[in-house]
């Protein structure tokens, strides 16, 4: 461990992925395995992860339609607020930071799924993340079915995972195309396989990180 | 009013100026002032103007303290609301708009007051408002502490007007600035005389658009 705690940047890792591929659990088991590396790591969500934040996610989630620039308005305005409350600050005292989704869902959801021009989202991850990125992103990724029948299975289905079929496509379409250009950044994990397996992929790309 | 009517396009007019100047008063009578002349209009404040755009507003003028990012893109997530669903479609039926606040509030009070660069407001002014521009703009202009009294008379001091002197000499000054820009669309309008003498400048200056 010595020799680990040396090189004692704190990294910040983002889970991703559609609806029903399983990020709650795997943002769990990312936190417990750090930690019985014995790194310091919280694990936070977007949107959300502040006062401001928590209420921007309920807007975004609540029943009323909004418009998908609006849509991604507030998602960059809530991770502005969790980028300079929450994400910075722990990183910047050697706390490592694990979050339930963070920029390339905007570009998955709002861009692939909604169709907003890629420039202008990049124009704003430019302008709110200067230049923060994440070490290591995990993709956890499924055929839309397959997430879709377990999303399904949970009690109460929210504004997004009422959008069709043809909207997940689009969107795991577009976490596809960022990891193919993400240089390594984004790890695809095959959310398919058992619980096991999945933890299996996921420990093997933290490997990498530590 | 047949001559009138012929030009019919319906005008989108906003209000602004720093606190206490009294937009409020002046909406309502610039709202009657159109009525008498035979034109329907409706009138709608920022941030605000629709169920989504309420929330925010609640958000913005809560005690939560916000970055001056997340404060910028939740205007802009409120006016891509208010836009597709309150100004656009009026205008379209052919009713006239007065908003109390539109876009130049956040080049004063996010701009201005919070020193975000007028680069990257412009940049979602571009995108966001897509070509509208309000017809005319009356700017309440009044001294920082003539307006600062009068908002102390009120009841209940919210987020935004418990900010300092400096910031809202800021905000008048990037308003200022922003009316010498305008190519004659934001008129001053002179707060400070009394109010009938402040509502025969707003009446000389819808005549120029009717």
């Amino acid at each position: 461990m010595t020799n680990t705690n040396n090189r004692n940047r704190a990294r910040f890792i983002t889970l991703e992925g559609g609806e029903g591929v399983g990020k709650s659990s795997n943002l769990a088991f990312v936190q417990n395995w750090l930690n019985q590396q014995g790194i310091r790591a919280v694990t936070t969500r977007e949107p959300g992860g502040t006062e401001a934040g928590e209420k921007v996610r309920a807007l975004f989630l609540g029943d009323e339609a909004l418009t998908p620039l609006t849509e991604l308005l507030l998602m960059f305005a809530a991770r502005a607020e969790h980028i300079s409350r929450v994400i910075l600050p722990a990183l910047n005292k050697g706390v490592w930071v694990v979050s339930d989704r963070f920029c390339d869902a905007s570009y998955a959801y709002q861009g692939g799924g909604r169709g907003i021009e890629t420039e202008f989202i990049a124009a704003l991850e430019q302008r709110v993340l200067q230049g923060l990125q994440p070490d290591l992103t995990l993709l956890l990724d499924a055929p839309v079915e397959v997430g879709m029948a377990r999303a399904r299975r949970r009690q109460k289905i929210d504004r997004m995972e009422s959008e069709n079929h043809a909207f997940f496509e689009n969107v795991r379409t577009a976490y596809l195309q960022r990891a193919a250009q993400s240089l390594g950044r984004i790890r695809i994990i095959d959310a398919t396989l058992p619980l096991e397996g999945v933890q299996q992929q996921i420990a093997a790309a933290l490997k990498t990180i530590i």
